[in-house]
């Protein structure tokens, strides 16, 4: 990657910004020159550490900058579509918070326009470049669960009750835009059932199911609501089972020698089920600092012209699954069919 | 009670059959007098440690012996109907394990039958009797969780598949049965979603959510091809929340001061969310073996002629949910509406 | 073994005495045919569950019996000496409660009469037939390990005082038993300190170091006051270290593959320290019941003329750091010889 | 505290002096002015996030610093005496990492130093600062665990190798000092027992043993061969017993309503152990960065001209019972008497 620097600008200051802007100042092969924020106080707080931005309220401002090859965009998702579609107009690489869009027109527009400009979109799944999720791709890819049965998910908490989207839109696109990356079937329907105890049409209690093609299932508990912090992935394959507890200091994965073995008995419509329970084990898995790997990945697809694993596409399958929870929902339920 | 006895006689001596032998033997008031199995190898097992009983391998005879007041049904869920109709037509008191019946139209045959003939029926509901469904019960009934958001139960782990039976009707008559136990309100909609892997009809995963008249959601995440355990309950409410995790050896049960105050802002059509996140406390709960209480009150009902909180009414709503669960699962995750 | 049929006589059953007899009740090889307490309601427990018993409240009684091939001594260790002498001197093989005796001069005294007089000598160390303890042997007898560091034991809880023996007689034995049948070194020296809080002089929290020839050091933690309940086993080596958790329900083993690889740099004094942290692993491990497999290890044994791991000479090694403790104790810790 | 600013400078920029200067950079009332390390890779490191520092390779001539109004000595524990000598002959107020200096000697003439000078001494003693201890010293200061029977910790990791600090040196002062800061009772002997696998006279593994003047026992466990990461420290006292884990996400602080109720018996000599076992309690605590609050109070004794809790005899006192520990070890466990 030699010389070539990435002049990087990052919009928005408030509490996902730092990271992003924290991790592309340690990222080698970008120089951050700006930082973008309508409230002046998160400004203020970024120039306390970072004293030698150059600073801006309006994002149209930041885009105009001359000096600025890419923009990260990290503001509330309602403004991802116009931020990113002026940055890309301006000729601006665009890293973008998840979800990508409000809904999949907008990221199609985008994707369009960026393939149009020759420039890249990649979405902040920040999730796919841990080392716990990138273990489970890996063990996945080799085939080492056998066919999948199921991927279960819970991720809940005592919310942060967000103002805009409901609990399904906060939560759920870590594990749909996880799911989408370690599997290759993708869901061919989408069910969400959830409840909004405030009356103020945003669920924060949550449970979406996804249909396969194949036997396959996927279900995830999202809820603002838990007294308990829980983040557990579990997925049930033919020949080995896997757990990601991603609250574990150490060992977040464990793979278990686990399952059932069904024979047929001959001449007979009975079945035979033989219970398997082996080994556990805990690979190793690495703890680099997620964003600080995907930053300067970030950087690297630029350089080298390379299609990142989270681009505008991956956003949208996301985007796509989440608006299909929401009809859905809106619909008591109803299945929705998803073509991904 | 004093010197009443009331014979008992148990009919199935399987997997769960020598643990309700062994309870009405060790119950004051109660007297086992036989023990029936079709199987005589378990006739063998029982008689090794219990050489004192009558032993029967077809439950007519040991209905139709003058000797006994009570059956302890301990059999397959199919055959609970014939076998307790037989038992109430000879004037035998019932005690059923769960799930009561096959079909509610059993239930009620069942009851009608009892009510003719002054009996009891009592079903097998084991956890009402434990120290923390006890324990959930009294604080729900003294209002120290509030008004009640959600119900999340999972129950999962890697299971005895059930040849008659799929894992909704195996495994979530226990989470119907608290559940209905412990919360005034009913469930008016039932919606199942599952899977069955092994072509066998049987679905092994499944997920069931339940609608009330408030705003208030039950969810049940029940599974037979988990490589681990799980046996955790939460109880979202407006004052507090409790979760109750059956796998701890000490404080199963942790009540949570925590939640969100919503204040609307006057004037505005806008809402305020404050969280509140104070001490977490663990009850003391008793560890008495719930059968042992349950079998010691089924017999204190007959002696007292009392209704058991457990009764076919009891039984009866736990089949007309799990029935619900199994028509939504035939309909693709169709609400199923119910009456309690 | 064919036919042989080993009578048995258990004498003591008060806590620990119904699990022996149970056991025994089910051991192929062994008949059951009598019962001793001193106290009649014990007996009355007893009888039961097992009408078919003689039984005895004199030791001295079920001793004398005719139809008695061996003995279960189930009663505090002040008597052990004295019924197990007169066992022997009877004819009788023994199988006899931990710590096997008073003090070591008891126990070369059985050790001796034994031999004489052909008999055989169990002292029951049950946590050495658990599946966990039999893995550690395993791993540690293949070498997987590496060379031993330490030797780390935690047994602490809300303890049932015992009024005859402090806390470090009461748990300690079940630690000094495992870690004398799964290590081939022995300590030469022990060191005790504890407190009595009560002014019983029965020291209910305590805490003992052993030394070894080797670089190896083995420590134990025994409590009585503990508010939670903690089984805790830790064994560090070169290749490999082990944790043993006794309270998990499954994987109860887990072997890392973490360590130190020490490097002394060329040419100077000094010495790289490079962590090694590689997968962890949690072997599967037998959960058949310890003391179905040792009472049955005793009938074999009894039959095949064969020499129990746990024998006498077992039972004497652990008395004798028991003794040395209880004189570091008294001497303020003073390092205690010992020779095992 | 108005407008005073104290201005500091850190001379130390390793592994805990990062963590330092970020937290005197948010520090209201404190303007950090300069950084000192002999490394220029770590000045270099500094500079990255801090561009407008004063920066130095040799502590004398940041100490000469007319700007400076208080050092921050974030370096190896041989170098302290020597630093903090200078910076208060100087006139700098002085934080220094713990444990305070390599000799009691050493500390006892910075303390006589510093009160001549009239300028503080603050020992880094940062968990004094944690919500958990600051909840602990809390409920025994309003005697909630009534009298005090035991003080257990386990501070276990594979650790980083010290080259020049065993052990006890680097994990013990934070129980150490913890323990004193909680306690109103001090040790009178210290005892230790330990181990150095590597023949670099550098023990990896020790115990330690505190003795007190009333019926109190204390317990270190602190070991760098540990596969498993342990932070747990138990509180046993006459009214309630407490068990903190610090790798708790939440809930760090468990209080059991758990003990024994001893009588003893009338006209006899014997005693009755009554077992109590109530509900538990997890008290919500604070969860401030300790370290943010440490330099905020440093700053605060400064202009208020108050003594910090954690000042030099606090200092002192630990390194006494450091000293008392290698003191023991050397003598192969002999007990040390120690006057605090």
């Amino acid at each position: 990657m030699g010389d070539t620097i990435i002049n990087v600008g990052v919009i928005g200051y408030g509490y996902w910004g730092p990271n992003v802007l924290r991790n592309f100042v340690g990222t080698e092969g970008a120089h951050v020159v700006g930082v973008c924020d309508i409230d002046k106080d998160n400004i203020k707080r970024a120039l306390r550490i970072y004293p030698f931005l150059t600073h801006f309220t309006d994002y149209r401002d930041i885009i105009a900058s001359k000096t600025i090859d890419a923009v990260a965009i990290v503001t509330p998702v309602s403004t991802h579509y116009k931020i990113a579609k002026a940055a890309l107009e301006n000729g601006k690489h665009v890293f973008v918070e998840k979800p990508f869009t409000a809904n999949s027109k907008e990221a199609e527009a985008l994707i369009a326009l960026a393939e149009k400009k020759k420039l890249k979109i990649m979405v902040d799944h920040t999730f796919l470049f841990t080392g716990a999720v990138r273990k489970i791709k890996e063990l996945i890819d080799e085939n080492a669960l056998g066919n999948l049965y199921y991927y279960d998910s819970t991720r809940v908490n005592m919310g942060l009750f967000q103002h805009d989207v409901n609990v399904i839109w906060d939560l759920a696109p870590h594990d749909f835009s996880i799911m989408d990356y370690v599997m290759q079937d993708k869901p061919i329907a989408v069910v969400a059932h959830g409840i909004d105890h405030f009356n103020n049409k945003l669920e924060n209690v949550a449970y979406i199911t996804m249909y396969f093609q194949k036997k396959m299932i996927a279900h995830f508990n999202v809820n603002w609501l838990s007294p308990v912090k829980i983040r557990m992935t579990c997925v049930g394959g033919s020949k080995k089972m896997l757990v990601w507890n991603d609250l574990e200091a150490d060992e977040k994965i464990r793979v278990y020698d686990k399952g059932v073995n069904v024979h047929s008995k001959v001449g007979t419509y009975k079945m035979l089920f033989e219970y398997r329970s082996g080994d556990m084990w805990g690979p190793k898995i690495d703890y680099t600092e997620a964003l600080k790997l995907e930053t300067k990945y970030f950087i690297k697809c630029i350089i080298t012209d390379r299609t990142p694993i989270n681009d505008g596409y991956a956003g949208l399958r996301v985007v796509k699954m989440l608006e299909a929870a929401k009809k859905s929902l809106m619909n008591r339920g109803k299945p929705i069919r998803i073509q991904l």
